[in-house]
């Protein structure tokens, strides 16, 4: 089992990754210090598979545990979820001693998360992520939230859990779309700060797709080392932590635009750091071989690196304008100057049209 | 003017409070440093009354004004609420380097507050409180948060106001019922800390209920100065903070049964305040005759000091473990051993019938 710490003093916490590491929730949760009830919020998709092993251990280590399912996808995260979870949580009387245990992808993550954020100001929670987007991303960090109709993650709370516990294993149940779809992220660490990471996944994408064990448990905890160096330089996304968001400013409107659930995120931040590629050609000097790169390392994973239909590109600046990284109304990228180093940028609008029209439909498909 | 600073290093924010100092509110968010959009999120019932002089004073310090309102009342502290305002937030495009204005009373503040505190993960509020109960308490210390049909602000977050400007000019409009309510709040801090203000009170009721302008700012300044120490030293209430619940253990169990609205939150605690008085009589050392005091003080000021239909003891002790200040199924009192000195205590449930008795209907309605 490999071990990795982010680091913020008092609130430090582990992520713990291996295969089959699911039973230890319980003794783990001991270990950190969580004394009350547990409610586990989990995803509808995997309460069959996974469910079953989280409610035994935690049980097993003396737990009052309550359960709370939620149907899969984007369209849950949402406030009448939330409304759900909290009635729930009141039910079960849990208190201030009580845990919150997030079991699934990053959709139960940020639901959960802010619910424990929120819920009497403010309980423990644990990451139990069961997709590769939330063992390599979302989990990580503290960032929880909700959609609005009027843009993604557009309400929330920083929220660090008390631990994380990624089970590989638990990706031999993963839609391969689904396990693709994480990979944009992992590329994405390659592009901000890791040019080796970059080459090692140019070099090994048959292994990575046919989930070779050591393949995955370096890629896994590689990303999380790197999201938990960022996150403990900059909690709360003053400065250097914006630079994870490199594809998510494209990718956030994409998503908003196409209709959450149209794209993945992982598919949608695929397509953004496309356009973002163009833009770092175009304002950074990134060269040209290298933005090719980039396209060319998303499309071996089977990532989309052109929209399937046009979306209105008043649209999409409208979302842009919406997005959280917004300051007084100019938009913020985060652009390369190679892969390996970023920085963020406001860029005028007029700029990023050239983005848009790089994620274009490969051809006209009206008629 | 006065002006208090409750304490919290780099985000120590300074309480204004005068007679007359609500068209100063655009210039003092330039000097705490709000460059964005604000949105003045205000009580339908003082939106006629200074509505328009926040607006304006807003405007004219060069702000883009965007005005939410909502319903008088503890009701409105719902997710329903919330979730109106987050879609009139991003219609409205606030960003990061936007402010919530909160304008109204504890309701107003605590909901507002909780909506800053959640929007785009947290932006920038002001309080502009324009009820005693709000002035001398809620709008102070940063807690904010929403109601559950199980209990009152069982959501919310920990989310500390940039500024607070305190009218005291707004107190001539504010029904005499709810200024009465406001002074539960004020006893409280010569309960808890100060007998000299407890004496005070004793001592200068009809010119407090009169509203004499001195005395009024010494009120207010007064019980700002108590509450900024404490938070000061205990911003997460992980300790101290929890004596400002003196008589708030029961009190919010009676709001709750009760149906939110039929007590006014002072009036709550005020009945709160004689049965922690009894409970500190019965497990504490105080003297009956201090007991009486506080009892006598309290209804001296028009506050209730018994119920006024019993409400059944069942759901009480059901709404009590509901309490945030339960840990592990225990509830928490604030008693007193004195006049100004209190200390918390788990007590055991029978214990606690006795103090439930105390505030039981003078006589036997039914019928």
């Amino acid at each position: 089992m490999r071990e990795v710490t982010v680091p913020l003093q008092d609130r430090s916490y582990p992520i713990l990754i291996g295969a089959g590491i699911l039973p230890q929730i319980g003794e783990r949760a001991r270990q950190v210090g969580i004394r009350g009830a547990v409610a586990v919020v989990q995803d509808a998709a995997v309460s069959e598979w996974y469910g079953p092993q989280v409610r035994q251990s935690l049980e097993a280590a003396g737990y009052r545990v309550v359960v709370v399912e939620v149907p899969s996808g984007e369209a849950s995260k949402c406030l009448d979820q939330l409304g759900r979870f909290y009635d729930a949580f009141a039910a079960a009387r849990l208190d201030r001693t009580s845990a919150v245990v997030a079991l699934g992808g990053g959709v139960v993550g940020d639901l959960a998360g802010f619910a424990a954020a929120s819920y009497l100001r403010g309980i423990d929670f644990i990451q139990v992520p069961t997709t590769l987007l939330a063992q390599v991303d979302s989990s990580v960090g503290g960032k929880t939230g909700i959609d609005l109709s009027a843009g993604k993650n557009l309400v929330g709370a920083f929220h660090q859990p008390r631990l994380v516990l990624a089970d590989l294993a638990t990706l031999e149940t993963l839609p391969r779309r689904e396990f693709v779809a994480g990979m944009a992220e992992v590329i994405k660490y390659g592009i901000i700060v890791d040019p080796e990471l970059f080459a090692y996944l140019e070099q090994n994408s048959e292994a990575v797709l046919s989930h070779q064990p050591d393949v995955l448990a370096h890629l896994v905890a590689r990303s999380c080392e790197i999201k938990a160096e960022v996150v403990g330089r900059d909690e709360r996304e003053s400065g250097l932590r914006a630079i994870l968001n490199y594809g998510h400013t494209v990718g956030h409107a994409v998503e908003a635009v196409a209709g959450y659930g149209r794209y993945l995120h992982g598919e949608a931040i695929a397509l953004g750091a496309v356009a973002a590629g163009e833009l770092s050609r175009r304002l950074a000097g990134l060269t040209a071989a290298d933005a090719a790169r980039i396209e060319a390392l998303l499309a071996r994973y089977g990532l989309p690196v052109r929209l399937d239909e046009e979306l209105p590109e008043a649209q999409l600046f409208q979302a842009m304008r919406l997005d959280k990284k917004v300051r007084e109304g100019e938009l913020r990228f985060v652009l390369a100057r190679r892969i390996g180093e970023v920085y963020t940028e406001t860029v005028p609008e007029p700029e990023v049209k050239p983005a848009l029209a790089a994620i274009a439909p490969a051809r006209n498909q009206s008629d």
